[in-house]
């Protein structure tokens, strides 16, 4: 029999599951599935987490969520055609929810789904590499509870393991002489943990502007938010200043190219992710950026080069999981 | 030519590629070695940055040390037998140097060895297996720059990736629900960060007492420490508050199991590390805890099960680098 490996069981991941049972549900055959997800449940990314860094295994947390993320969509451009909200609610919701409900919704819909017990929860993949010769791919996964390693072979490999986990942390000049906090996005918790403070962003796209202002909403002293390339056009608060790009850091002090500088208790890197897949072979390693089209990946989602490997929302998306 | 892959550029990294050379200046014929380092340069945990989580490529961050760290034992017990700190410093210093001064010694030591070249910097072991019938290991690493993978084939690996890196944190009822930092000491980077703060540090070994005494020296409110088995037996300031273990939190409210409780800013973790060697097929991989003595490394270095590979430091020491 056809065996199919799914990595990761997030919205992609959960999508994809979903489809295979809709498709069996409707009488057709479909190939044996076995999704691995390294997390303790589904959810990916919705799957809120305290820790930060590495998990309790040592593996890289994978969540970028904080503790009071609202969704900043509105709800009707994530339904999914076939679970509507208002069948999960038993009643109409507001149009920008909180991450629990939106998180809630998810499961509620993987879990009608009935594809849970195609998932192993707890394994990592290790090391996914393709044998030309018996057109097989060989998949090494850790079980993290046992502490073991597992091999199998698999027809078809699906990567959804996302690309919003691992931060993309650049370089500043002086950084290494800054005393406070210095944090990417990724893994930021919890606004009130800036109270009171003089907060830096670094960035100027959706983590930025959420981050940002979740501060003072929370009561920071103030955002200072450095760009690029342009500002954010966004009527800001009196204690919200744009500034351009960075210079250099010099103890507390940060120094913008525009000459000016300002006293900083921490700086937040809202500084983006990478497309990073360190358990694929390199000749079906997805090399890419968050962009709207992503090179090398037929409609998106075969990998030109051995279309027996499949990666799954790998496009920058505004739409992240409406499948 | 038989080859030899060193995984690692850390002090044991660097100790071997130092007894290999010193052999080959005495005349003996030695094997082909090729040392694979994910960092940009040597030292391992001395190699001070001030990134925490993933660094600019993905990868965990090695090193645990903070800013204004010193040694906690005397230099005269760190002292290699061939290059005295009168040597490399020309004179005299103090027993209890700072971290940068111990660092500019090992690194002194490592140039004069003249064994810069056989080490691949921004190399990253991937994977790592070993071919029964050929009697050969297939080494794949990441070569970071380039972002590519090669692969190389060894007869003999040693693994020299410490374990020092890999935080264990474990779970507290109730920590998802507190509002303030919570962090490992793998992680920890500046006191400054926890001015006037009532910290908690969890755990009664060496990072607990270093990581506490330094927070009160640049200015937090106070330490409370839980231990699990037995309080730390040292005289502490009046702003320090030995507890027990730690039952749960509510909020920004710790409880311990005598009872009390107490209202707390932060959190931080000095619970240990894993031996944590992701990059091993399970055959050639170590198991291990921080003990004094490893089973399963037939003299505390070569892997009984196949003892052409070698973990050097894997043991819970007091004096790591002295070889």
């Amino acid at each position: 029999m056809t065996r199919v490996a799914v990595i990761g069981a997030g919205p992609s991941g959960i999508s994809v599951l979903h489809a295979f049972k809709s498709a069996q549900n409707k009488g057709a055959g479909i190939p044996e599935i076995v999704c691995f997800e390294k997390q303790n449940t589904w959810g990916g990314l919705w799957n809120f987490t305290w820790r930060t860094g590495l998990d309790e295994y040592g593996e890289p947390v994978h969540s970028s969520m904080y503790r009071h993320l609202w969704s900043n969509g509105p709800k009707e451009c994530l339904e999914f055609a076939d679970y509507s909200f208002e069948e999960h609610f038993g009643k109409p919701i507001s149009s920008y929810p909180p991450r629990e409900v939106l998180a809630d919704y998810i499961y509620g819909r993987a879990e009608k789904s009935g594809i849970r017990n195609w998932i192993h929860f707890r394994h990592a993949a290790r090391w996914i590499e393709y044998h030309q010769e018996k057109k097989v791919f060989s998949v090494i996964v850790h079980d993290l509870v046992n502490d073991c390693q597992k091999r199998e072979l698999f027809d078809f490999i699906i990567v959804a393991t996302g690309h919003f986990s691992t931060p993309n942390v650049p370089e500043f000049k002086g950084i290494e002489t800054f005393p406070g906090r210095v944090l990417h996005a990724h893994d930021f918790r919890d606004a009130r943990e800036f109270t009171d403070q003089a907060v830096l962003i670094i960035g100027s796209s959706y983590s930025a502007e959420d981050i940002g202002s979740q501060c003072l909403k929370f009561g920071a002293k103030s955002i200072t938010a450095s760009y690029r390339t342009q500002p954010m056009s966004f009527h800001w608060p009196f204690n919200w200043e744009n500034k351009p790009q960075l210079n250099k850091v010099e103890d507390k002090t940060v120094h913008f190219c525009d000459g000016s500088k300002k006293a900083i208790d921490a700086i937040i890197l809202c500084t983006g992710y990478l497309h990073h897949f360190p358990f694929m072979r390199d000749d079906i390693r997805l090399v890419a950026t968050n962009r709207l089209w992503t090179p090398g990946l037929y409609q998106g989602i075969a990998l030109e080069n051995n279309p027996r490997v499949m990666y799954l929302g790998m496009q920058d998306q505004f739409h992240l999981y409406s499948v």
